[in-house]
């Protein structure tokens, strides 16, 4: 195994392993739950997972898989604060995107070659990259289990 | 930059710079905000702050780099729940264990050169590694982050 298929390996299952536990979690909890504020007067359940799957859905373009396919949420869960719109879909209907944009990542992430993970993301130019070259598509997923484990600590609380 | 010293730039930099923000979370509370629950009855922020501290000590011995400083206060923050021991330090204290192990850790982390970020850890034997070998000090570190980032998405949860 040479050093970049080593290094994949890490950080792909890194992210594999914390994504499975993630949906382990957010199944475990009834629909009623997914309504339930994390600690008092914080985040709803149901707004941590649309915040991930938008989070993940931007991923697609960034990492040049494909388009985002929920541009039209993105403003609800990523930039709005929880309890601030009134036409928030389902808890049903997030765990359907949550579902559907992770099997379109996990179907890429499959067919990328270990050298492929070293290519550039697409929120850096030709220039930069040349010049920072380790903001590539690893660092991306390096970033983004973090990011997911920061918000999966914080569901950990939820009293049922 | 060859691909060893571009991934430990991604790993490590991920690493330092939550670290960073994490030093600065815990800077920003008082002695008195660090003996507050995250959330109520859940864990106090000192109990986290000391459970993160110990979780570094022991990758001094893990990496290889020295014996572990704290081995007396093991018991208290990773294996017993907080509130169950009557003799905890003070938060002035478990701050400065904290600030203690991270320097000497940032010290072996200077002192390494990319190639031996993948040399093994202490608990992987020398005929796991070979069939392993994802298994080294790297992989330690990108663990380690997501760790992190799992308590203070908590410790970002308390009312000051």
């Amino acid at each position: 195994m040479d050093t970049k298929q080593l290094i994949v390996k890490s950080v792909l299952g890194a992210w594999n392993s914390r994504l499975e536990t993630a949906d382990k979690m957010f199944d475990a909890l009834s629909d009623e739950d997914l309504l339930k504020e994390i600690s008092p007067g914080r985040n709803r359940v149901v707004y941590i997972l649309g915040h991930l799957a938008l989070i993940n859905d931007k991923m697609l373009p960034l990492l040049n898989f494909e388009g985002q396919h929920y541009a039209h949420l993105e403003d609800m869960f990523l930039n709005k604060p929880d309890k601030s719109v009134s036409d928030m879909p389902s808890a049903k209907e997030v765990r359907a995107i949550w579902k559907n944009i992770n099997s379109k990542l996990a179907r890429h992430f499959a067919a990328l070659s270990a050298d492929e993970w070293f290519h550039k993301h697409s929120s850096v130019s030709e220039e930069d990259f040349v010049k920072e070259p380790h903001r590539n598509r690893l660092n991306v997923i390096i970033g983004r289990t973090n990011h997911l484990q920061y918000h999966m600590g914080q569901v950990a609380l939820l009293r049922k």
